[in-house]
This record gives C-alpha cells, sequence and structure tokens, in this order.
C-alpha cells in the first residue's frame, strides 16, 4: 500500500479558497502541517465502514528527543482543534490551551515533544464531512461515516506510527479530549506511558445526550443546512449552529458561574427595554458565543462530533464491566475532576477510578475545588495546572527524561 | 365605562376554526368561559402601555359558597392553561393538574370553588400576541406589549373583580405559577388569605434567561416566524418552537430522573444505527415532546411568557430589598420546593421564606425528596400533596370553611 503522504505546514491552495471563507479553506488546505494517508490504506471504522484517503491535520511544539520518549499527544474537545498553544489560523486567537502548554509552562515544551491533532470528523483540515468526497468531488456532507470516539483514536494511531514514535510519555486531554484518552489506554496498552483524563466521563448520560440532540435538531431545522449539502450551495445553517452553541456553551458553565459572571445585569441599558433585544448581559454573551462560533466551526462536523460523543460507553464495549477496559493496563493515570462540573460531575470520575482500581491500576485522582463549571480545564485554575506539572514532573523523572 | 362581557362556555365561532387549526381556533373562540373587558376599560401594563381589549379564558371546578370565601385562584405554568382539571381541547388528555385538583383531592373541589384563567399572554382565549389587533384586525404578532409577571396578575385580578370576589381563599401555583402567587401576595395584601407557591423563584437567574434565551433565538431562527407574522402566512414556526421545547423540557427534569427512565436504552433497535435516527430513547422522547408541543401552542406565546419570566424580579422592584415586597403582608404561606429541582433550586425557595420571615409572615416551608426535577409538581409526589392538603384543611378549619 501507499506510503502517507506528510505535507509541509502552510502550504497553500489558493485555487481553494473562496473569498470570505476562511475556515473552509482550513478543511482543504490547512495552515497547520497534515498528512495524508492514500486510498489503499483505508481506516477501518467501528461501523464497519472503509474511509480513505484519511487527513490528519495537527501541530506540534518542542522537540522530539532522540529516543522518542518524550512525546505527550494531546486530545482536543468537541469545538477544539490541533492549535492548541499557537494562534487560530481563522480567528486569529492565542490557541485554546496556551495556559497549560509552552516553555516552562505545565505540559513544558523544554522537556517535551507535544502532539495536537485535529480530531478524525474535525474541520480543520483532518478528514471530516467538509471534506471532499473521492468518490464524488464534493463534500461529503452526509455521506461521510459516522465515527466513533474509538475511530478518532485509530485515527490518530496512524499519525502517532508515522512520526515513529512507539510509546507517548503520556496521552492528556479534556472533555471529549478526556474520552479519547480513555479509548487510548484501553486500546493501545503497551503505547501510553501516563495518561491525564480531565473533566471527562466513561459514557454518555442520557442528559448528555438530550443536549446534543438539541443542538442537532437545531442545526437540522435550519433550512440552510440543506440535508447537510449546504456547501454546495454556497450557503452555512448559520442559524441553527448557533442557537446549538448557545445552549451547550450553558452547559460548560456553572450555574454559580453565570450568576457571579452576568446575574441579571442589563447589557449598555439602564432599564429593561420591554422588547426582545438582548436586554440582560448574558443574553448578549450567548449571542456572541452562537455567531463567532459559525465562523470557524463546520455544522455538520458538529454533528458527526456530538453523535460520536453520545455513541461513547466505554462500559458497554467492554462486556458491561468498565473495569475490563484497562484489564492488563501499564499505563499510569492522573484522573481529574472539577467541582463545579455539572456536565461531566466528579461522579463520572469517580467510575473511571474505580474501574482503574478494580484492575489495580497505578491510579492518583484529583477533584479540583472550582466554581468555573466544565470550562473549568481551558481557564485559569492554579491547582489543577500544578496538579498537571507534578504529575509529568514526577512520571518524567521516575522515567529518566531529564 | 362599559361592562365586561362574560362569554358562555362553548360559544362556537366556526367561521373562525380554520381545518386543522384546533388551537388557532381556542384564542379567537375559547372552548371555557371567557369574560371580555372591553375597549374603554383598558390594561395599564408595567411597560406604561394600555391594553384593550382584555379577554380572560378560565375554568372553574366546584361552588362558589355564598360568603364567596371559599375561592382558590390556581396560576398555571409557562406552557400550561385553564384546563387543570379537564380535559383539553385541542389534544384531548386530561387536566395537567388533575392530581390535586377535583372532589376529595388536595384541592378538593368538594370544598372550595376553584378558578384557573389563562394567563395574559396566553394562547387558549386570553388575549395574548396570537389574538386580533383591534387596530389591525389582524393577530398581534410582535406588536403585543411586552409583558410582566405582575401584568398577569393585575389581569386576573379583573377577573376575580368580575367574580365578586373580595378575598381569595388561597392563590396556588407551581413554576411561573409561583411566581404569579408571590406578585398575588405583594400587589393584593388584603385580598390572599393563603398562598402556595410551589417550585417558584422571586427572581430570574442567569442561567434560567440563559435557557428562556436559547429558546427564543430558536424560534427567531425558524423562517417560518417571519418576525412574528406568521399568521398571516398560513405557516408556524413549528422546527423552531420544538427546538425551544426540546431544550426547555431538559431544565424540568433531574439528571438522575433521565437517567433513570432514559439512560442509555436504545429506541426499537437492538444496536447503533451509525446514523443520525433517534436510537436512544432520551432523543426519541424530547423530539416527541417538542413536535406534540407546537400542536397545541403558540410560537409568540412562547416568546412572550419566556420574556416576562426573565424580567420577574421582586427583589429589584422593591427596592433590592425581598422582604420589602411582603412588608405588612396578611397572608399565610406555605412554601414548597423540591430537592432535585435545579431549574428553581430549594435555596430560591429559602430566599423567599428568609424574606417572608424578615416581616414577621405567617410562613410553613416544605422541601420535598423527590428524584423527578422540576417536574415534580405536575406529577405523582405523594409527599407534596400530602403537604398542599394538610395545609389548606388546616386553613380552611381555621376560617371556619366546613
Amino acid at each position: 500500500m501507499g506510503s502517507p503522504t506528510a505535507v509541509s505546514a502552510g502550504q497553500d491552495h489558493q485555487k481553494d479558497r473562496p473569498e470570505g471563507e476562511p475556515r473552509r479553506s482550513e478543511v482543504l488546505s490547512p495552515s497547520s502541517p497534515v498528512v495524508v494517508f492514500p486510498e489503499d490504506a483505508p481506516l477501518k471504522l467501528e461501523s464497519g465502514q472503509l474511509l480513505a484517503p484519511l487527513s490528519i491535520a495537527y501541530e506540534t511544539y518542542g522537540t522530539l528527543n532522540a529516543a522518542k520518549s518524550n512525546a505527550i499527544l494531546i486530545c482536543h474537545a468537541l469545538t477544539g482543534d490541533q492549535y492548541a498553544a499557537s494562534v487560530h489560523p481563522v480567528t486569529g486567537k492565542p490557541g485554546w490551551w496556551e495556559r497549560l502548554i509552552g516553555p516552562g509552562k505545565p505540559i513544558d515544551t523544554d522537556r517535551f515533544f507535544v502532539i495536537c491533532p485535529n480530531i478524525l470528523g474535525g474541520c480543520m483540515g483532518s478528514t471530516g464531512p467538509a471534506s471532499l468526497n473521492p468518490r464524488t468531488g464534493k463534500p461529503y456532507g452526509l455521506d461521510f461515516p459516522v465515527i466513533t470516539i474509538g475511530d478518532m483514536v485509530d485515527a490518530q494511531v496512524r499519525l502517532i506510527d508515522h512520526l515513529g514514535i512507539d510509546e507517548l510519555f503520556s496521552v492528556v486531554g479534556g472533555s471529549m479530549g478526556g474520552m479519547q484518552v480513555l479509548e487510548w489506554t484501553a486500546r493501545q496498552k503497551t503505547r501510553v506511558a501516563t495518561a491525564i483524563p480531565i473533566a471527562a466521563a466513561p459514557w454518555h448520560s442520557a442528559q448528555n445526550i438530550a443536549f446534543h440532540e438539541v443542538g442537532r435538531q437545531a442545526v437540522m431545522a435550519d433550512p440552510d443546512w440543506r440535508n447537510g449539502s449546504y456547501y454546495e450551495h454556497g450557503v452555512v445553517p448559520k442559524n441553527g449552529l448557533s442557537v446549538a452553541r448557545m445552549a451547550a456553551h450553558i452547559t460548560y458553565l456553572s450555574e454559580k458561574a453565570l450568576q457571579g459572571k452576568f446575574g441579571r445585569n442589563l447589557q449598555d441599558r439602564a432599564a429593561r427595554s420591554f422588547s426582545f433585544d438582548a436586554d440582560f448581559k448574558i443574553e448578549s454573551y450567548l449571542r456572541h458565543q452562537g455567531s463567532t462560533f459559525v465562523d470557524r466551526f463546520d455544522a455538520n462536523s458538529y454533528l458527526y462530533i456530538t453523535r460520536a460523543m453520545d455513541y461513547f460507553d466505554l462500559e458497554a464495549a467492554h462486556g458491561g464491566k468498565l473495569a475490563n477496559a484497562f484489564l492488563g493496563t501499564r499505563t499510569q493515570f492522573c484522573v481529574v475532576s472539577f467541582t463545579s462540573d455539572w456536565l461531566y460531575p466528579t461522579r463520572d470520575s469517580k467510575a473511571i477510578v474505580n474501574a482503574l482500581n478494580a484492575v489495580a491500576a497505578n491510579v492518583s485522582f484529583v477533584e479540583i475545588e472550582s466554581d468555573k463549571g466544565h470550562d473549568a480545564f481551558l481557564l485559569e485554575e492554579p491547582e489543577f495546572h500544578a496538579t498537571v506539572r507534578g504529575f509529568l514532573t514526577a512520571a518524567a523523572v521516575k522515567r529518566g527524561l531529564a
């Protein structure tokens, strides 16, 4: 079978970049490096379908050592991407985990080689529903196969193989990133030295599924969605995707954080307008969250990724016993949750810890006191950052990484 | 000024009932009794606007005694209506509070005369955005004035005056109904003997506003909403309203109830479909909740009523001190909350109780242990029902109501 093709970063197919569509151009020609696995090396998906070609776009930070023993894989969340510690090419904003990743930071790029791929199903250069379907030459849309968290991990394994890395020093991720961390440790028992699943869950609850279904129905209710083929019509289901993002965003913050940050404060006015304007700061904030999201994210990717999360159930996948997922693991775990996270609350992390304990795994568990809700893993939380730094440092010393 | 006109129940303007639009006909010609306050007796709204004519549609159960001292006013919630204990004329379903209201039931119609009006802004016969605007002869749509919970209460006062009742034996309601109960006791200090605000709050929190704003944006994103004038176009923004209902419905149930009732169970299938079908029971359930709601509810009413709830802040309305709302109250209160209600949690009810205590009001407080979430007030909760029965019975005995 053919060899994967590494395309250098920033290779720019100007012809693929229609005016005013910076996001779409990142699908076809990402600003980051991308490796392409050809037609004759398809990825076998959990659904049984084969996917080829397969592009994995990724960013790296720091330097891989000669022994290739200092690599840390960062798994991103639902709406994240490979730009964890570098400027986002569409929004121009700093990376989403600049607080964690960099020289001297908790995930120290002076010491570690950090790899952050865009997930399978994403829209920043890895193969997803906005990518071109080789059979038609047009974007996949709903012809893209439904994928799973396990499929995302299998795609990442390809990248790690391509980079010549046998064992990852660590796999780290929050939220859906944490689900990928768990799948990595379950699927690749010899290739993950340490793992940090953060604000994650071993399965998606009914309430988790419910919120995602609301978001999907909002997207699908938008006439501009056009049954997933909006690309060809030069439109984007922005209203539906915006509503989906607004609903999801509420679940990322704690009730207390919302009250503390916004309360019932009015936005740019002294009194209620007796209209449907965004009188309240919280309304204005949510509308802003919705409208900026649609500029950088693909609506179909949102459908496919939320579906993958809803399908995630590491317990069911292992005969109804979560501990079975970790049988024979040699990975050293640090499980992290946040007190005010009601999306994936501490009890979900405890289920992971209990399962790991049941197979006598090496696991530490830290519940961080925070009122920032689920999004705490992305925000300024010194105790959380100290936890990550301490765990990685100790493990590095133990493994002789200078 | 002209006298209000009582229209007998079931007066049926067949010409107003287009085929297949049972809901719309209930707006114009409700199945229940309705009293119409004429053009020259406008209701002055909190916004300063005047509203006329004003229709209040209502149901009654039981018999008003000669002293007119046994009347209980029931205030309904966001999507409720006057059919609290009688068959709904559109859905054919039993009343939404049949568990509470009836002969021998906690709100005993052998003893009490129960009045349940459709709220101002509603869509079952009381004046709302779907009603005809006398200036144009067309439905109001967005020309309907933005209303408040206080306006709803002021409209109900008109009805109670019309029925010749000086003092209500009790005012009872859950959720937004509980907010009306609080406004009744704050605005009509001499006319409410007892009050039962259930699963209520003295103000809408940032998270409450946030969920409502998502719902409103979902409705407004639907092209069939047509800036609120969909009536004239023979369409209904059903997709948007359905999404709004789905999102709201999640907040009515506890995470535990959702998990217990649905979990990750699949709907009519043995395995995941690897598609966007409603694989999970919770998805199927939510879609059903959305689609049935649009058959009985007006989208603009949903906008106006959620807005009224968001505007509700009894503390701000009384100089920033909630206790001021109840200064001089003679009402005997029974405040009820449910342990698993995360929409209006127990701390909101405790804020009400604290304010009542601060003015030395007669108040009892009961937190009901329940895993049913906010909707517990509508469901089978024997301890809750016993609480209502006990409070009303004791108060009736005290007041010499046989």
